[in-house]
């Protein structure tokens, strides 16, 4: 049996350090086809985004092309997670300094154009907030059902984490979210119930340092930093790593199991603000928009995770 | 160690199915003295509910006064749930026809006289939406901090019932739930995240029919009909037993495992409208306001509640 | 032609300044029995505003009963309007110290009573939130379609004077003039689109002070001291006289042009809160609620009201 | 003293018949460079706009290009207007059949494009929804000051008319007028206070009738046509020309008074959904971020029009 052909996809983020983790993983996967990584504002501000990209780039010697988007919400105010992220977004490891620069055309533009040229071909990754993809939907909204697929990291079956119920992608920008939600596009959500099922855990994070190449240690050492804040907060001996699961999602969708549902986006602006109100249960009567993700194989997770990145030199 | 003087309780519901069993069950407990049981409009209409107490206090020939309170929810419309609770919210099993009538005194206003009367000694156990609470404690702001406590079997941590976000309860009077949580009482929430740990499955049902006894058949009917719409929706093999976790948590505290945290209410009219919110991961730094049922002994409970129906003759 | 009965009202407020010369227009208008005068939050809080109350009896040695009811709104927190109505509510004139108690029994019980015994006979004249009358409708919705009518100082066809949106009796409790507007009473709405047309300019208050009585010059200093706000705020040269235009309103209504209209309360927590939105245009296909007073025959109401004032020795 | 030269201006709205007389007269007025037309989806879908602003353009052999834009709103679905503005926009009279095209470049592009091309020149004068200019400000942050101003016709500061609290263009998309309202770019708002000042009487569009030219009847035919709704449910003799108002006030804005106001948009999903709420009496401390139209010289601002559009062979 031939390969297929590997799926061309836009990585659309915010890195940050799992964006960071899901960059690499895309462009070790031969499952995938990085067409160009596409910025946003979120854990940090999108300059700092989108030199991260630049610095993640360098790092692996990569060719895509890097575009930014939305320095801002559609329509709240921004929020930042500096306190999580730290001041850079990927503060932690010694960093390349970036030498290539990015490119002038707007994320949402990339988008549009690249769907355009490839009709039913392209993939969406965003693991930021879903800005950049909503102003491609309203600008071009042609494009709707010509994109492959889009698997996000965002959201939440049950509990939140910037407030009790909403989680922070989603937060930052509910009303991006629900344009994506109610597009009709064909659409996978990573949330938090599903991603804190895969906590990077010392002997986890060992096994990223003992490939003993570059890539191996920054990773490491990201995780490292990155898992303090979710000792403090849930007591966990680790971080969740979510963004990657969009890309392994890909690669081995065997890892993981979805379940299609009705998913609404709260965009008041009351306590449940930002919250991806999922229809669990079926009581609405409406009809599924996504598949949400329910179960995670955490160990095949972290196993593909350690040997894709144990492919760079 | 002499026995302690039973704890003064009135029962604040809309008897349906479980919050009969909750009646059955605090009056059967030696820790509790019902005071009085004061019904609410919620799973069918006040008159019905109202009826319904009265044939339950007729079943077991007690003695408590049942006054007749809030009809229809403080802001929002009724919504009404005959399609669970079947036409008379007691569908099922024969039912004695009632001898003694409803006094004329408000449901809001015996619990007002009675704290006064009795200042931090009793305690409230709402199993239905809980605008007979909140009346109370506008028209009487005295009796708030006199309460002993409210333990109110209502919202959820996770997911609702009613819709994917609320809870029925919950969701029939937001603003009365509002009221009660923002009001500072000592309060117990069991919301569904606790109340779906303790299932009457056929083994539990039939421990009730084994009883031999009049309320033991009265109750494993009731069960039996209630359990057909939780297998619908669920896949469950039998019903959850919502409302007599209120009463069992009073005689039995230890079966339960219970948190401080802090629990707003969604008044909106959006997607999340009736949320009970709960601050689990203490992110919005507010300090609690509930102590949220979040662990269930299902076996103990339906050990307990079955001993305790067991006293009937 | 035998002169008609008077009309029993209940007057319901929160003196405060208006209110106040709204309880002497009534005592002082033979068509008009006032059977009690109900008080509640709103310009100062409720142990005030009974304080209050009582003052104003005491200087016109009136009989009728004072019942507080309502510390604060239904479920938004309280807002307050010292800042307007000074530390006491009634700043400005030297007052006489009441002997006269209030009673114990509770505004909306006192309500439910009077409507109870006399039904279809009483109107009831809120000058403040509306928050006693709608527990009052929650407590006892029997005596709804028994009120004769209720005539309310409140709202704004245009625009507001707490926010750009709400009108001050509106905003302090938005929930309960949605249960007041929702109800199906029969019920008259003065905004301040109609209370703005009758300023209490120099000559007006001059006139009161021409009086040469108590009240009179009661009168004359509450209205000074009232007219500095308006004065700042809208370039006016006088205060608006809200409340009396509800009893004038029953001895007189050919004083004021009123038009049938659908009126919905904003109880969102957005920019609108509190409006009360009036379909003017019948965009909106639903039937009228509430006559909604457009114009004033603002000489008439300060003759009325200066003749009617003038009866007190 | 040399005339200066005429002021470059864009056109973005949704003809429509206001909208169509609003290009004609732009273009006739000397003090205005109509750089191009964009088209919004209102009062009738997208693909009509755009053919209706190619049929004006035909009719007057005028050049400028035209750039469809956004088909719907950033977050809420679409109303329509068909019942007012007629099956095509345009009902009434005889229209030629355009032979240019509109151009593929999106709206917001364009402006995003003439913006950067002629920094702090360029005046947007949208008539529309603000779907266009709210894309191109979150798609390009940095032309926000370097808008030389923009004057939109919608919103209103006393009542609406498609709700009771809101105007048609701002309800259709009421996040892209607070994208806009709080973009801090300079901006006028002529909403319904102002418009509804100018009514085009039978006298006055006899007056565009006389002008005995292809544009004069045509003129007078959509006004006749627009007419009969606006006497329906205003019983005014004839319809408000909205959106002229807009290119007349750069015209000769002496015809107009404004004031600054601070202007919140309600993006709630309330009743007051859509509402321009104007803080008129400053109450809420908030600097101004538009000037509000308040008064209008009807009389000159159709002389004005009529002299304009006689301009036409
Ligand atoms: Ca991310
Ligand atoms: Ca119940
Ligand atoms: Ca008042
Ligand atoms: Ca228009």
């Amino acid at each position: 049996m031939p390969t297929p052909a590997p799926r061309p996809v836009i990585l659309d983020g915010d890195p940050g350090h799992d964006d960071a983790v899901n960059i690499l993983l895309a462009c070790s996967s031969p499952e995938l086809e990085v067409l160009g990584v596409t910025t946003t504002y979120g854990n940090v501000g999108l300059e700092r985004t989108t030199y991260n990209a630049r610095v993640v780039r360098e790092l692996i010697g990569a060719s895509f092309p890097i575009y930014p988007g939305a320095d801002r919400p559609l329509v709240v105010p921004r929020l930042s997670a500096e306190a999580v992220h730290g001041e850079s977004g990927l503060d932690g490891p010694d960093l390349p300094t970036p030498t290539r620069e990015a490119e002038s055309l707007h994320a949402a533009q990339f988008i549009i154009n690249s769907v355009r040229a490839r009709p039913n071909k392209i993939t969406l990754l965003p693991t930021g907030p879903l800005t950049n993809l909503a102003l491609a939907f309203r600008l071009a909204p042609d494009i709707v059902p010509r994109v492959r697929e889009v698997v996000w990291m965002g959201g939440s079956l049950d509990t939140g984490n910037w407030t009790p119920s909403a989680e922070f992608n989603a937060l930052c920008d509910p009303h991006a979210a629900r344009i994506v939600f109610e597009s009709g596009v064909k659409l996978t959500m990573f949330g938090l119930n599903a991603t804190h099922q895969a906590i990077a855990n010392p002997a986890r994070v060992a096994a990223f340092r003992q490939l003993g190449t570059r890539v191996g240690e920054f990773t490491a050492v990201l995780l490292e930093f990155f898992a303090e804040h979710h000792r403090e907060r849930y007591g966990w001996d680790g971080g969740a790593l979510h963004d990657p699961m969009t890309a392994a999602y890909l690669s081995a969708p065997e890892l993981f199991g979805v379940q299609p549902m009705w998913v609404d986006i709260d965009t008041t602006e009351g306590p449940s603000a930002g919250r991806t109100v999922c229809d669990v249960w079926k009581v609405t009567g409406q009809p599924p928009n996504a598949d949400v993700a329910l179960t995670v194989d955490a160990d095949g997770f972290f196993a593909l995770l350690t040997e894709r990145l144990g492919r760079y030199p």
